[in-house]
């Protein structure tokens, strides 16, 4: 059992809360019970070390049991180390260490996609998680999460995808412009996500759109998408408001679209 | 130019910011440009104060002018007394003193109310905001949030809400089991949406539905909804998962429920 908060390895563990160590050292916090169970669930091959509380281990014993199974290290550590590798103050009992799971553009394109989700100068972490968890959730085939974003492995985009990052293939680091170009060169249509947009969500036309592969490309939460990427896009989309209200949340938003090409996708039934 | 940040009138306005004193003084606060713009704009009825910085009255003419119009009181404040006054540390140098606005469920049911969202047991500000967000955003026609769900004239809901608060009829204090039994009493059919539903969002059955009166009722965001409020509703809907995420955030789920009844409700072009 790892007791001292002040070793060297915590302390590595814990340099992963900053950017530029998740950089050098291409790894990544995911922290609590969920993120950790999914991560040994769907990318075992990716985690390198799951530290855990004897209490946590107990309240777990199947997150415990698949990691084993899956030839993981379990270190168990005393709630005082747990806490000192964490981001948060309450990672509740467990954490892993995982490697980058971003796959390139071309693995993507290469799978002929039919849904992908672009996020552009997406700054907020909360917000980019929750898209990417509503990503997974209408079963897109990709993420890609422009250069201009936020870094994807920071631990509080890790928290609020709720383990989807680890279901859905990832796609960083890439300029906005060579992501737009590359996708409609592979038959993508582009469709920007913008409360301005002079298409509505709901027209046929776009209803029809959305039957096809595209991806929704998704701006700003603050200040929306610039000039420069919009006119790269096919269609500027918003999603109707009938209210009062003068706009949604981007997560409300991209949840919406998403939500559409789902219905125009799937044919089959969902679980 | 009021400037004694420990003055009485600046300690009453900020002891706004706790529920047992809002629900004394039957008032709230309603802090930062946009939520005092709308309402200025759409309840000048209940704003009892309007307060800013001289900063903020140079950068927002449009929304003094429209205060002095409606008579309003409109009193110049020094940044430290706007920031002792409100909740935020950075309030944007505005902030208005309003009434309460709610409703009762009897003049909300006199409308014959074709959509209604109902929070039970919803205890995230930030969640209620957005779902009363959402509900404006697809013209609900009023929001019920139960007696047991947080307080929506705390400040973290109000901001959240970014002023849809006062562009819907919202009834506050009402037990689940009277709402329920109300709106069901009025013809209005009762969805709860429930992760574990029997019922897919998408079948054509529940589609059916949506274009009659009806209401969603919301349950809390961790532990969902009590079985006795879900057996209180005709149906029981979830919304479609195709990917591998275990569920949607409640805001989420909301707001792809709020749409869907859009969709089926509004036959007239939104804008």
């Amino acid at each position: 059992m790892l007791s001292n908060p002040r070793s060297d390895r915590v302390r590595a563990v814990h340099a992963l809360t900053r950017r530029a160590v998740r950089e050098r050292e291409q790894a990544f916090l995911a922290e609590g019970p969920q993120a950790v169970r999914e991560a040994v669930a769907f990318q075992p091959d990716v985690v390198r070390e799951v530290y855990l509380t004897p209490a946590a281990a107990q309240r777990h014993p199947g997150i415990v049991d698949d990691a084993r199974a899956a030839g993981l290290r379990v270190q168990t550590v005393t709630d005082e180390v747990l806490t000192a590798m964490g981001d948060t103050q309450a990672p509740q009992g467990m954490l892993a260490v995982c490697r980058r799971l971003d796959v390139t553009l071309d693995a993507v394109l290469a799978g002929d996609p039919r849904l992908v989700c672009v996020l552009t100068h997406v700054r907020d972490p909360g917000n980019a998680g929750t898209v990417l968890r509503g990503a997974d959730a209408v079963g897109a085939d990709a993420v890609v999460v422009s250069e201009a974003s936020v870094d994807v492995y920071n631990p509080k985009v890790v928290r609020s995808t709720v383990g989807s990052l680890f279901h859905l293939p990832v796609v960083v680091g890439v300029p906005v412009e060579e992501v737009l170009g590359r996708l409609r060169g592979h038959g993508i249509r582009l469709l920007a996500a913008d409360g301005h947009g002079d298409q509505l969500l709901t027209a046929p036309a776009v209803e029809r759109r959305l039957a096809a592969p595209h991806a929704w490309v998704m701006g700003n939460e603050a200040w929306g998408m610039p000039e420069e990427t919009r006119a790269l896009c096919d269609d500027v989309v918003r999603v109707p408001i009938h209210g009062h209200a003068e706009s949604l949340n981007l997560a409300m938003a991209a949840t919406v679209c998403l939500y559409a090409s789902a219905r125009a996708l799937h044919d089959d039934a969902p679980h």
